[in-house]
C-alpha cells in the first residue's frame, strides 16, 4: 500500500463491506498518503462516519459511491459526513466532472444511500413475494426487466408516476397513496404521504416539468421505449 | 356498452381503479356479454375475487393487468381467483400467446400483484429519502434511471445481486443480507431470508444459470449494458 499511495491525490479504497478491515485500511491510510490526498471509501453501505470518524484528518474523508459495474454507470453517490470539509467535497467534485462522472451529493448518511436503500426495498418486497407463493424468481425478474425496469431506464420512479396519471404527481398520490399506503402496512411500515411530503415533492416535479408540458412528456416517453424495445429485440 | 360485447369472446374492463363501479361494470357484463365469453379487469390493483365475486358466471372472471403503456411492455400479469376455472385460463393464455404477450401468471392474489408490490416498495421507500433529506427527487429519478432501472432493464432484481457476487445469490443473501434486514427494520419491516428463503431462490436461480456459467453471464450483462448505454447517447 506504502508504494501506491505514496503519490496519490485521491485514495479510494474498495476493500469488502466490513467496518473493521475498512477501518484498519483507512489509519493506514492516513500514515501513508500525503497529508493532502483525499480519502475516499467506494462502501455500499456503510458510513463514512463509522469508518474514519476517529482520524485526526477525518475531514478529508468520505464516501464516493459507484454503482456496479462502474465502468458503465456514470455517477457516483457522494456521500459526506458532518465532519468532511467543504474543500475536500469541492475536490472531489471538480475531478469527477473532469471525468464525466455525475457526483451526485447524498444530503444524510443512511445505511445503503440512495441507491442500495431503493435496490433493497425491491429485494425485500421479491423475498417476500417469492416466501408467499406469489410468483417465482424468473416471473418476478421478467416483471422487473420488461416492465418496470424498462420504464425505470428511461424516466425514475418519481417522474413514471408523475407521467402516469394525468394530473401529474399529485394526483397520483391522491389516488394510489391508500393502497401503497395498504401494501406498506402488510409489511410493517407505515410512512404515510402526508399533504407536506406530497406537496414537496410535486414542486420538485413542477420545477422539472410544468405540466403545460405534461403531455408532450409522455409521448417523449413512449417515443423513447420504442427505440429501447426495439435496440433489444433479439439481444437475449 | 351492449353493443360493445354482444359478440365478444373476451372482454377487458378498464374503468377507473375503484372497487364499486368495477363491481357494477362486471355485473351489467355477466348480463350482456355472452355466456361463455371471458370477463377480464386491467385492474393494476383490485382483486378479481373483490370485483367478480358475488357474480353467478365468476368461473370466467380474473384480472389481466399489463403495464404502461401496454403497447410496449410485452406482457400481461394474469391474476386469477380461486374461482377461476382452469377452461378460462386456457382460453386466455391461448389468446396472449397468439398476440404474442407473455401470459405471467402469478400465483396467489394480493393488492398490486407484482408490478405494483415492487412500485410500490420504490415509491415508499423513496418519499422516505426525500422526507428526511436524504436526497432530492431528481437525485433518486437519476439513481434509478442511470443506476438501478438501466440494470434492471437487462437483468431483473434477482439476477441482478446474483451476478453482484461471486458464489451467487446464496453469497449475496449471506454478506448483505444483514444490512438489508436492518434498512428495512427501521422502516418497521423484518421479514427474514430465511435459509430455507434462500434455499428456495438459490435453487431456482441455478436452475436458469448454474454457476459454471456465471462469468460468462457477467461479461454478457457487461455487453448488454454498454450497448445500451450506446443506444442511450444523446436521447435525452
Amino acid at each position: 500500500m506504502d508504494g501506491a499511495v505514496a503519490d496519490a491525490d485521491l485514495v479510494l479504497e474498495c476493500a469488502p463491506e466490513k467496518l473493521a478491515l475498512k477501518q484498519q485500511v483507512f489509519a493506514e491510510l492516513e500514515r501513508l498518503a500525503p497529508a493532502e490526498a483525499v480519502l475516499a471509501s467506494s462502501s455500499s453501505m456503510l458510513k463514512i462516519s463509522d469508518i474514519a470518524g476517529a482520524l485526526a484528518s477525518r475531514r478529508r474523508c468520505l464516501v464516493l459511491h459507484p454503482g456496479n459495474p462502474p465502468t458503465l454507470i456514470r455517477f457516483i453517490e457522494v456521500v459526506p459526513a458532518p465532519f468532511t470539509d467543504a474543500a475536500t467535497l469541492a475536490r472531489v467534485e471538480d475531478w469527477l466532472a473532469a471525468a464525466g462522472v455525475a457526483a451526485l451529493r447524498i444530503g444524510k448518511e443512511v445505511e445503503g444511500f440512495v441507491f442500495n436503500r431503493l435496490q433493497g426495498a425491491v429485494l425485500r418486497e421479491a423475498y417476500c413475494l417469492v416466501r408467499d407463493g406469489v410468483a417465482d424468481v424468473e416471473t418476478i425478474d421478467t416483471i422487473m426487466r420488461d416492465g418496470l425496469g424498462l420504464r425505470w431506464s428511461v424516466i425514475g420512479p418519481f417522474e413514471t408516476v408523475d407521467l402516469n396519471t394525468r394530473g401529474g404527481i399529485a394526483s397520483h398520490a391522491e389516488k394510489m397513496g391508500p393502497a401503497y399506503r395498504r401494501m406498506g402496512q402488510e409489511r410493517g411500515q407505515d410512512d404515510p404521504w402526508t399533504p407536506e411530503l406530497v406537496g414537496a415533492v410535486t414542486r420538485q416535479r413542477r420545477e422539472r416539468l410544468p405540466l403545460e408540458g405534461w403531455a408532450e412528456r409522455v409521448a417523449w416517453r413512449d417515443a423513447e421505449l420504442m427505440r429501447l424495445v426495439a435496440a433489444r429485440k433479439g439481444a437475449r
